[in-house]
């Protein structure tokens, strides 16, 4: 039989379940990555979890979002995670190592390994051949703790690539073709395998920018095969020797198929509010350009910003441009100073930023209210610039430098120059600077400040709510509804700061009403799509801290009904699409644990703030397995009594 | 007779008044520095004034604090002000070149010429025997209109400097040393001139940390000769033809002396809270690091960058210290780049951060609670760093490089190797990348957003006043209390905005009080020393925007009292010790532009919230230029009348 590289890589890394598309599968992960504004819950989680030393090898705590310090907030939690690296086990890299996507493949990627990540652009790993995948934050602590990682078995999109990339096109058009081709949920659920001949041209950097951005159109995550390009990129770093080849077997078949013949690109661009608004850039040539922007996840090789260089080199950025230059890592930078390519871009009138996250993210770096910022990053939804009006565009390093230096849109191609050959160097630097190893035989305390206080305790889930509902919401709330970003994420670190903020977009006495139920807990009512968008995981736990026991939805968004049970918060749909709820309504339900154990149907009562009452009958479709966790209070409950039983059981 | 330089320089840019210390004089200021939290007022300023075009040669508009850009409010100011320095005729330096100190020294400093500057570390020109003060944004906009610049006239502070800094003993030493001696507020309204063979191992750029700092110490000014070192200074970056020598007279007078032998200097270091707080390092050696910062306008020099390289050539920052590099310019980082020195930094662990301001003004690198920071910076008041509970250590760069080594506070001689010898290059990179030059006939309109409203009208001072006592305060009341800066900070462009905030850490009713009392204006009791601390602008525009017409204090802070005048408030005394007026008491003065005119004895009466009636005797002690200033309305409508009566002179 004859397999996919995807499916060989499932099958390397499945703990139990069959490989069959939409079956829950169970994946054994062996690494771990952690970014540090989604790192601290899992640390807390992991501290809750009464979790000694992880188990994933290596794991990896970044420093790249928080980079800003504006206040003590950031540097009190870099604080923190350090200590906690020290205490779990984990490698802590410090703050100007630069991004964790390519600073994990350039020091830590392994082909054939799996990996989970707290931060959906993990997912660029698989351009070394790795399975690597982004999840929420309390399933990337399950999984270092030595559980295995649930997920719904993904189809396999096999896309193949022949030809050769013209002059001036260059890795991020391929995935803006992707995306132009399927827009932003045209991979969900799917494994994109690239193969075929036309990867001879890419390098693995390349194929981390195409990997990086499958996050863009939903994919559980992309791979490449393990060849030559992949040796050459170890062996640049002194690592050849975690080479291993690593491909499809010949006449596999795939779920899906495209082809791109890559002799046929053309330089595009994504128009700004999606990644999925992609155009040749010739379609918005000549609009005005306020910003070129390079950097983050999405171009991080030393081939993207030495070809700005190139590019702009004994010319200067066109009048009242800022050409921002966001170095991805330390050794992008310390190879950019000694290949000579850094003197250009400050010549040209370029800022150099600290390498790190940055604005892509919008920690800094926000373009000005409606003027065209033209940025190399991954995303371009509105306002993740950190500029309400703005109007951001995806495009490839060459298209950002042509931009800038003209002032208008530009098709690079329209340059009146040769195309720059790009030589890597044939060793990057790999300076260690900046990380620290955890020692084998240290359990330091914790570093705490007000900013990183310890998860409350969780009770196991009770046999009888009565409880008033709280809030009756529409149909499509986001967990950006529920737990707003921008000013309040640096304090998600704090679960009970974080709290005084819950759905204050929505209903801002949200949080006073709960602390007056907190007696009872609360039920939420919604619509369909519930607590869609970001996977962030306080969406779920926050409420959960201020009583939410159960949220009846008309349907949930599968990531944060996955975390709503992980927490031990119940969600149950309505079977009969009439009923009206309203806020200040009383919701019962007698003897849930045995209900919900039972079968799907759950049976409760709800006495409306008129006085009627009325017999209700919701569903569930929680797995045993979730039961159990929601049962015993939630995830972390759950985990500590395993741990305790085998304890035991070892004692015995 | 033979004259000081500082003297000579006062002389030489004698407007009017006598030059006898104590005495008001008025200058006429060459130059114009701008930066851009400041500059945004001035710029609406010059507007509501009606100026064409500004006089002062050259005006500079430099964007180097608010280059964080969390959101779209700092990128709109600068897009506001890249206009206005189109529409007035000033040049735009933009973000991305560096802080305006070191940049105007290198690129516009002319020995001999006056400098005015929207910021206090103006002074810094000094290094080049220029007479270079900071001022208020008004007095800054005034002598951009062509008028003069009112001053007390300053006393002449001689200090000799003798013998050859010991190794691992510079610049910052010897400023340092001088706080050590005078503190914080010893040189108030001198001008420190520095003098001496000692001078000869200072080069231009060493002579700008000493003069930076001279605003610590409280001084109007500092100034050093123009010689050989200037001349090689102005050579370096190409602009020997601007070179004049200017020396003191040999045999000159001081009106008070002092006098360092370099030889004798030791490694010193400013502890928290206060730039006058110096001790030996030796002192302080051992205790525990978490950062090390290196950059601002106290020591922006190549030499110092270079010299932190040199240090760390090699090595590694200690575990956990973040060593963080802020260049100073454009240029200094060109030299970093192509002198070879930036390399060693990255490899060792450093974070390279835009040239700018930065976490000097709490703009990022905000360190970790109570964590100490050993920093190149010019201040270390509490919580400039942006972390409420800072400790933070002024030191030269060789203090802070040895700090970074080690992880301890470290005096640098006792580092095991050789004193690094740092040579200045022969030719600075002098790329005018990222600045604008004004066309000369363009007269293009103000870029607006809601960030930046045009100042209301201010009509003229009322002849009659009867309005409420809407605070009754404390002694020692600060701008920061009046308006606050932190959060606040990026609003100032808009007085509006800021109104909101305005005594909000004083009294948070105020501005609803305010807007109730808009009819009949009101009136603000203080104690003595009212309007400390910071010379903003807008701590008397904005309460006079909300209706606000006199204040009655037992005494003032001397710009502060000057900034009320200037925009139309009332500055009053108590006559009698004895009084006592609260929140709601009535205040009335009846033929107030009489009275004013005539001597400094004010008649008013109160009426106390309980009926009772008494009479009351103040005091003013306003210039006639002031008393006419005000009763138009403040300088802005004044000085648009008299443009208007030169004009109708001019059409006669």
């Amino acid at each position: 039989m004859s397999d996919n590289l995807a499916t060989k890589l499932l099958r390397r890394h499945l703990h139990s379940g069959d490989l069959k598309p939409g079956a829950e599968i169970a994946l054994t992960m062996q690494q771990a990555l952690l970014q540090d504004v989604l790192g601290t819950l899992v640390m807390l989680e992991l501290e809750a979890m009464g979790v000694e030393r992880v188990v994933t090898r290596p794991s990896v705590q970044y420093i790249d979002h928080g980079l800003v310090q504006s206040d003590e907030v950031n540097a009190d939690a870099h604080l923190f995670l350090k200590s906690a690296c020290e205490r779990f086990g984990v490698i802590y890299s410090g703050p100007g190592n630069g991004i964790s996507h390519p600073v994990h493949m350039e020091r830590f990627g392994v082909p054939g390994a799996s990996l989970i990540g707290s931060d959906s652009h993990t997912v660029a790993a698989g351009s070394l051949g790795m399975l690597a995948i982004g999840a929420g934050g309390v399933e990337v602590a399950l999984a270092m703790a030595g559980e295995p990682f649930y997920i719904t078995c993904p189809k396999v999109f096999g896309v193949e690539l022949t030809g050769t990339l013209p002059d001036w096109v260059s890795a991020k058009d391929v995935v803006l073709e992707m995306l132009r081709r399927h827009g932003t949920s045209g991979a969900t659920n799917c494994i994109i395998e690239y193969y075929g001949p036309g990867l001879a041209g890419l390098s693995a950097m390349d194929r981390h920018v195409i990997a990086n951005m499958g996050a863009e159109m939903g994919a559980t995550t992309s791979v490449f095969p393990s060849d030559a390009a992949v040796e050459r990129f170890l062996e640049a770093r002194g690592r050849g020797g975690d080479f291993i080849l690593l491909e499809r077997d010949e006449g596999c078949d795939y779920d899906r198929h495209d082809r791109i013949d890559l002799g046929e690109l053309v330089p595009l661009i994504a128009r700004p509010r999606s990644p999925g608004n992609v155009v040749p850039v010739s379609e918005a040539a000549g609009e005005s350009v306020y910003q070129a922007y390079v950097g983050s996840s999405a171009n991080p090789g030393y081939r993207d910003f030495a070809m700005v260089s190139e590019i702009m080199a004994g010319k200067r950025a066109a009048e009242g441009v800022s050409l921002d230059i966001n170095p991805s890592s330390r050794q992008v930078l310390q190879a950019l100073v000694s290949e000579g390519k850094l003197g250009a871009l400050i010549a040209a009138g370029a800022r150099l930023h600290q390498a790190g996250c940055n604005g892509c993210i919008g920690m800094g770096q926000a373009p000005a209210t409606g003027r065209n910022s033209i940025r190399t990053v991954p995303r371009n939804f509105p306002g993740r610039s950190g500029t309400r009006e703005d109007a951001v565009f995806l495009a490839s390093p060459e298209t950002a430098a042509a931009c800038a230096l003209t002032g208008k849109i530009t098709d690079p191609r329209s340059l009146a120059m040769p195309y720059p050959k790009i030589g890597e160097p044939e060793k990057m630097p790999m300076s260690l600077a900046g990380f620290v190893m955890p020692a084998a035989n240290q359990r330091p305390g914790l570093y705490r400040t007000r900013h990183t206080p310890s998860l409350p305790d969780f009770d196991a889930y009770p046999d009888r709510v009565e409880a008033p509902v709280l809030l009756s919401l529409r149909d499509d709330v986001s967990t950006d509804d529920i737990i707003p970003a921008g000013q309040v994420l640096p304090l998600w670190s704090n679960v009970f700061a974080t709290a005084e903020h819950a759905f204050e977009q929505v209903d801002e006495t949200y949080t006073a009403r709960a602390k007056e139920a907190a007696d009872t807990g609360h039920v939420i009512v919604a619509g369909v799509n519930y607590g869609q968008g970001s996977s962030r995981e306080n969406a779920a736990l926050v409420p959960r801290i201020m009583g939410l026991r159960v949220v009846i939805a008309r349907s949930f968004a599968r990531i944060h009904w996955q975390n709503l049970s992980s927490f031990g918060v119940l969600p149950l749909v309505f079977e009969d699409e009439a009923v009206s709820i309203e806020i200040g309504d009383m919701l019962t339900i007698e003897g849930v644990r045995d209900q919900i154990a039972r079968g799907s149907r759950v049976e409760a009562a709800i006495r409306y703030a008129d006085g009627r009452r009325s017999d209700l009958v919701l569903r569930h479709d929680l797995s045993p397995r979730q039961i159990d966790i929601l049962t015993r209070g939630g995830v972390i409950n759950w985990i500590a009594h395993r741990r305790d039983n085998r304890s035991a059981t070892g004692a015995a």
